[in-house]
């Protein structure tokens, strides 16, 4: 698609400090959608939760914090791993899809922009780095990413710091299931232009499907009916896998295809972490598109289980954590083939090929 | 900058339909930045308002609509107007700085994102209409536009639409007097890739200023002092002003020495309307710019008057309304030599020259 290598100079996350187990979720009172209170125990409620998603642990910010102060955190580490001068960064993009929401509060805040906010966090005074947020659900890191692409392409950009910090944990409905899935974090890279050719970004992919699948993921009043109307993050979780594995394995091969590459040289994927069961029924997928089964374990790391669904961070999270030789004995080398594949409210899906 | 020519094709606007007078403001008990009640009469601060920001009258939403509804309307006319099929359009970017806020609410709803919304309420069904949110501050709009050129360039799009929404009725501190200045509007455009060469976009400009300046314009807790932790938009006018008159002119320069043109051959500049002093102080500088003086009040149309700042909306809303012939003499005919100028929370300021 191009003749500029474009490459991932660097990645950056933030872990937050407070670990919950799902024996957390032990003293919730579930209840189902339409208000009445579920009748199994929360132990077999989270038994039944930990063996379908993988979920075991999620990590939540302190109350000190906000969303932006992660995405800074995560900034300064990818940025120090650049070795570029921050001054020197001509684009920051950040994603997210509640804002800066203080703690006990419900209003999310994006003015001034969670990009501005991150820019100032970092000092960086260079007036060129024009600082942005898009919102495209939890693909909105791998959107970041694809627009910089382009920006670079055209000339508008030669560094981008692309940045995704959510902090789910403050937007949680405590009556709904489905809430144990979410947890917070942030990652960051800095994508820049780079005089070589032949590896970097290769190819991408990038759908919107949002007649009735639009509300698939949503904002709604909590499941314990009540007056009060504060909104909390909500999905429909089968309409949502049945989507996800019907749509995200074809917009990945759309991507692979338009690389020119072989299936046979895929080293690994990484893949958005909202469901450890859902991801393995879309790796297959995609392999079966090629005719082929599926590698082992190895083509797809996983840190779901440990952080569970930090949205739009877990995917620079996890790069990060392979990249750093912190995720089970999984490790990229030089030349190496791989994929990135999101999936998210919108509902959005997206996909890129990367050469290391 | 390029050798793709990239035209707007259309333009279409929504302007809501109630009318708020200045005089619907004597009711209101206006306090200082410190809680303080003003000890001017509300006659006489309205009567100040609007000799220094020229806003007589702003337009305001009705109950039962959200900001996407108002985008969908623009849309909906800009999308007619262009003469192309909806399913023709390959990216839909919308600026808001809000999101969908409820009636009586306070809280902002971004998930799924706008554009989500608006594909949806525009019932496309083509899934490569990629769809997100830029947030951006009032230049969102224009940001989205730059945006929308760079995909074109690359090949990433061929028609994109672009919106700016934006509520801000529902966001205002009633004991702020700042709170007169914010409206409701939507206005949209679609941008399209065109076989001719030497029109359209020429060049563009942004930058973000985000040490101090991120704290100009923010979400705040009301001026009368409660317990109530919700917060409103809320702005530092006279750093707002000073930063303004000095930045946005050169902005406008760095844009307009990129297109190679002539600047007696200017018709037009289509600027922010936040405050009819601050933009003529701001015309006056640019061209002082060139050493010229600025010539008459043909070269800059204006609507603050009877709209208010409506954010993200006044600049394509203004366009439309020249491109109609709604606005006083103003017109626009093939070939004429204009800019555009925003500025913004963040802060943001971007400009573009288009030829039509």
């Amino acid at each position: 698609m191009s003749n500029r290598q474009v490459i991932f100079k660097s990645f950056g996350s933030y872990i937050p400090e407070v670990e919950i187990e799902n024996k957390a979720f032990h003293s919730h009172h579930f209840h189902t959608e339409d208000g009445a209170p579920l009748d199994a125990q929360p132990e077999v409620i989270t038994r039944k939760f930990e063996k379908i998603t993988g979920i075991r642990k999620r990590r939540y910010a302190t109350e000190n914090m906000l969303t932006s102060d992660m995405g800074v955190f995560a900034s300064q580490k990818a940025i120090e791993k650049s070795g570029i001068d921050k001054e020197d960064i001509d684009h920051i993009i950040v994603a997210h899809n509640f804002g800066d929401v203080d703690y006990k509060q419900t209003q999310s805040v994006i003015m001034p922009s969670l990009a501005a906010r991150i820019k100032q966090g970092l000092d960086i005074k260079n007036p060129s780095a024009v600082a942005y947020d898009v919102i495209f659900g939890c693909p909105g890191w791998v959107q970041g990413v694809i627009q910089a692409f382009s920006f670079i392409q055209t000339g508008m950009a030669k560094n981008v710091l692309i940045v995704g910090c959510e902090m789910l944990s403050r937007v949680l409905d405590p009556y709904d299931r489905d809430s144990m899935i979410f947890s917070d974090g942030a990652g960051a890279c800095i994508l820049s232009s780079n005089d070589a050719s032949g590896g970097g970004i290769l190819s991408y992919s990038a759908v919107t499907h949002a007649t009735i699948e639009a509300d698939y993921l949503y904002c709604g009043p909590s499941f314990k009916k009540s007056e009060d109307a504060t909104k909390f993050i909500k999905m429909k979780g089968r309409k949502i896998y049945e989507y996800a594995i019907s749509q995200v394995p074809k917009a990945m091969k759309d991507a692979f295809d338009k690389s020119g590459k072989s299936i046979g040289d895929l080293k690994k994927i990484f893949i958005h972490q909202a469901n450890e069961k859902m991801d393995e029924a879309i790796i297959q997928r995609f392999y079966k598109l090629y005719g082929i089964e599926a590698p082992s374990e190895k083509v797809m790391p996983m840190c779901i289980q440990n952080l569970g669904n930090s949205s739009v961070a877990t995917i620079p999270t996890l790069i990060d954590l392979v990249l750093e030789r912190k995720l089970d004995n999984h490790e990229i080398s030089s030349g190496d083939l791989v994929m990135i594949a999101s999936v998210g409210a919108g509902m959005n899906i997206n996909s890129i090929v990367y050469q290391f």
